[in-house]
């Protein structure tokens, strides 16, 4: 499941260095933005583990995650400016992240027995509440509760996840296929501005 | 003890319910309608269960509380004209939900051995917290830190039942006076306007 | 370890004064101050053991907390003037708090078996996220996130006692050493005005 884990590393990383630049855009100093950082990519994964009573939570057995991101904080401090104009292939790596960290929340709540109802929900909550707590901690409301198919990306995703599970498809090619699923909606959902606004 | 549980959900349904009316107040669209509803409805017996070590979280062994809050968002959408019309009665029920989640809060914390009161603050919370967390995502700042008798009615309600089961009066009894008590303070507390501001 | 106890209540005493305080200054009812006195209080130490999986929580099992909870409320109400001309001693107490939060905070991870990195972030975690969580329910960006040399004191206090831990300095000298570090920072940072803004 290696790749699985080089997965979750480049969509912690990607997180954090988003959390970065929305710190900066903010005006908070290092420690806001470390903090900020640090919300962004583990705070999902986190509130799942505290709501399914997987504790100590996850990242604290893998201190890996808290190098990776210090890295995204160097790298965004560094790199400001190039990554800014990179926006448009940031986003393709943070759908890849979005895609990781339901389909693994997902999992993570299904091996501890619970519901699978329960597990999208859970998958949802590792893949949106770190960008939730962010917003709260901005003083903005959570950008997922306007106009952007985000969290609803994740509830279809989990769902193919649990549809092909049924089906006995092996758990490699399931796993890409929904992330690939939610990849694809988020990406036309993006570009052509859908919208599920009453 | 099964009336209990039909009231325990009136409550969570007639809180969801006035979640996704504030969400929609809000602009929010329907995803974040979804998780403000979720929230107001569960977030306050969650924090309970995770600051008294009741992981997972009670609705999680229970999928009957999701299918309900989904009935609840069904129900404000087609009907929301007419339930903007019903708020006086709304807010009937909703004071049943704050009497039933103080009580059943402060009892699940007595029954894993903590004081008593801890067990009231425990009830509080499971009775107001969800709709402080629901503020706080909807950015304002919340609404029982301000002008109404809220939290109080709910620590009024708690000792009255402590009272009680110290001098035995049987659990029925007990509950139905404590939930009388709350519902009484609070329907003049709202009515007439009482206020505990400095 | 009873001085370390006196100087924890200390701590909570002068974090549940400034809570209040800061709630009187937003206008907040009786209620309203009571939750932001206890949460600025105890919300950094509730937030630490609920990551690590201490739960209950700390002061569920020590009630003595809120009754000196309960204290801080009653001065700051009966001596809400005099309290506002004493600020500068107040900045002295609570910056014994927060270094003995950091210590006891760091102190209490190595304990579960956790990684001493995960220590020093729970340390900062225990002294700052109870004014983080205060100042989100007040509506404000949190104060830390701007300007001031406060979760880094922490930081670098955090070190320093892993440092001569690691040096076998015995743990009563080691503790009065890091905390005076952490006192020694802070009041220069906030005499002459440090920053660490980009």
């Amino acid at each position: 499941m290696d790749w699985v884990y080089v997965l979750n590393v480049i969509g912690v990383f990607v997180f954090a260095i988003s959390g970065t630049l929305t710190a900066i855009d903010n005006g908070f100093d290092v420690v806001g933005a470390s903090i900020i950082a640090f919300i962004t990519a583990l705070g999902g994964g986190t509130l799942r583990d505290l709501l399914i009573g997987k504790t100590p939570v996850g990242w604290m057995l893998d201190t890996n995650y808290l190098w990776v991101i210090l890295g995204a904080l160097l790298v965004s401090y560094l790199f400001k400016e190039h990554i800014q104009r990179l926006r448009k292939s940031m986003f393709i790596f943070d759908t890849i992240g979005i895609g990781v960290f339901t389909i693994l929340g997902l999992q993570t709540t299904l091996e501890v027995g619970l519901n699978p109802a329960v597990a999208i929900l859970m998958g949802v909550v590792s893949a949106v509440f770190g960008g939730v707590i962010r917003d709260v901690l901005s003083n903005i409301v959570p950008l997922i509760f306007r106009s952007e198919i985000y969290a609803s990306t994740c509830v279809v995703g989990g769902l193919v996840y649990l549809l092909l599970e049924m089906l006995h498809v092996p758990f490699t090619l399931n796993m890409l296929f929904s992330m690939a699923v939610i990849f694809v909606i988020r990406y036309f959902a993006v570009t052509r501005k859908w919208s599920l606004k009453f």
